[in-house]
């Protein structure tokens, strides 16, 4: 059975499998909706994406995304609002990012259109999967990889694009407790830790893993050099409160742009919090944490959205933070859910409406 | 059709390609056999490895291996002698290697075993694709990848081993140019350098392009804190002699521990050719290249053995290497290859023989 939707042809399912779905105990990115958008890049150019079942995809042994991990991907929500219109925060950045991505990696840029476009038709037709819990969204799936076959170590000469949702409870529940890492590293000067790629997530697992192994839920990434200042929180962005000024540490080639980020500078900026993006030392953590200075550390990202943290350990020693009444994180995060969920006035231009 | 070779269970393949393949003109790695070796990693363990006609994989949207990276591979070759000997070059070597990439890329080890029985069945059934002209091999890809499902950026819980055969020619035709990198990096002090991840090579694609627009086939990583010393020659480690000495980097963190790399180094000796094993500076060469003291330059790995560099550039100015009566590096690929392929006495008991 073939349709269109918004310009998007779409293979429907033969059935759906919304009604086996829990959506009051909904883990994150773990249950899949009725469809995907699928495009493939063929003959130097990618096809016009089309909507089909979600289902299993079929690839060679010899497809480089197996041997050589040119893979990224971006991470979205889809937000319900009390009367039950969908929301999407912020889309062109992700569609900018995938393609920023792309370029590093020596994955063809994908059209604009095809992404955005594709989207909203796959949403338009997926809108009764997002569900309405608070705190609840469809979490929303783009990613690329190299289909393309050979054992030769260069890049693949085909690619498929696909987005796949899945409706999500809460990443994390809690505040989480962190430890600075002094040995292991996220990225390289010159590498590829802005990007969305794939390799980048599988490299934080061993140390996360033996942090784990500790007590901490999440790593603290410094610089590979020093291992002297902080540059993310597992895979979020990093914020840090000392006094009142909220600290975060800017952009570089090992850091991600992320959209949350940039969002909560803004937002901060609106609220009258003092903001700074510079460098942060582990040695000025440290120190604050023992004057009574730092107020305040959280992770930020889209999966997350904000994520505090109780207290880190750093060379054997623990450090925890106070508990205030009335946080920033709390604050910020307030803020930026009631824009994505349409409970307040969007003054930034960042919600963009599904249906 | 079932059977059984060396223990191994075996699913023959229906029909067999082999007399489609030009074995005259081999590319490198794009050729594949009839068979494969498959094991999968399901409920905490590895499943009892079997060889299955080789064709496609069936996986998830969400499997962990699209959007995570966590993925290694090896390379390894067999070789035919005269007589139709079939041989390997010390695959134990290769066995402990993946199960050290397995241990960083939080992938659960596979029993050696598996590895090297799985292995040795394989090579048994396909040894009609071993190819006999000079300078061809079996190409042999072990590979594992996570098949688990989720977008949670966490370990999976499920992986698929597999060994994929490719007969092949030769990897690099002639002298290779390269340019010595400046900004960007292939590792972090701290990250996965050491292993072979499929993430490490993607992040490679994007500066070899745009050293290949300035002519030149190959980069030299240097290191990512201030590109001070050179590492790896593109996907191998690399070997410098300044007069008569044979140089190169030790292994570390962000270096691969070769297996040709050793191999090259104990032969050397065996040769009395003076060898250095530490850190060379991009200064250093640059001054040898200028005083005539820099002899040669060559990559060394598994897929392209010994890969004279012809000249590098560095900072917008090119050096030429002279061209030797005698070199190095045809001196060492000589007495490698030749033990390889059993045409001379194996004194390191490096050779292990398949059939």
């Amino acid at each position: 059975m073939e349709a269109m939707v918004n310009n998007i042809r779409v293979e429907k399912a033969a059935t759906s499998k919304i009604h086996d779905v829990d959506f009051d105990n909904l883990a994150f990115g773990s249950t899949y909706t009725d469809h995907m958008l699928v495009s493939d890049f063929v003959n130097g150019e990618w096809k016009e994406p089309k909507i089909v079942p979600y289902g299993p995809i079929s690839l060679e042994p010899s497809a480089k995304i197996f041997h050589y991990g040119q893979s990224i991907f971006e991470g979205m929500k889809a937000y319900k609002d009390v009367e039950g219109g969908v929301w999407l925060f912020r889309p062109m950045e992700n569609c900018k990012r995938l393609n920023k991505s792309a370029e590093r990696l020596t994955i063809p840029e994908l059209p604009e259109s095809y992404f955005m476009d594709g989207l909203m038709a796959l949403l338009q037709l997926e809108k009764d999967w997002v569900p309405k819990n608070p705190g609840s969204s469809l979490y929303i799936r783009p990613f690329m990889f190299a289909s393309g076959s050979g054992f030769h170590a260069s890049p693949a000469d085909e690619y498929k694009f696909i987005i796949a949702l899945a409706p999500s409870g809460a990443y994390f529940s809690g505040k989480v407790k962190v430890l600075i890492e002094e040995k292991y590293s996220r990225a390289a000067n010159g590498g590829v830790g802005y990007a969305k790629a794939g390799g980048n997530y599988a490299g934080q697992f061993y140390p996360t893993q033996l942090a784990a192994e500790k007590g901490y839920q999440q790593v603290i990434w410094t610089d590979d050099n020093n291992h002297e200042f902080i540059e993310e929180a597992g895979a979020m962005n990093v914020f840090v409160r000392i006094n009142d000024t909220l600290i975060t540490a800017p952009t570089s080639d090992r850091i991600l742009d992320g959209i949350t980020r940039k969002s909560i500078l803004d937002i901060a900026e609106d609220e009258n919090i003092a903001t700074e993006v510079r460098k942060i030392s582990v040695h000025e953590v440290v120190e604050a944490a023992k004057n009574g200075t730092l107020k305040e550390m959280f992770g930020a990202g889209t999966a997350a959205v904000v994520s505090p943290i109780a207290g880190f350990g750093y060379k054997g020693m623990d450090y925890d933070l106070p508990v205030l009444a009335e946080s920033y994180a709390e604050k910020l995060k307030k803020r930026i859910t009631d824009i994505q969920y349409n409970r307040a006035e969007d003054k930034f231009g960042w919600r963009h409406q599904v249906v």
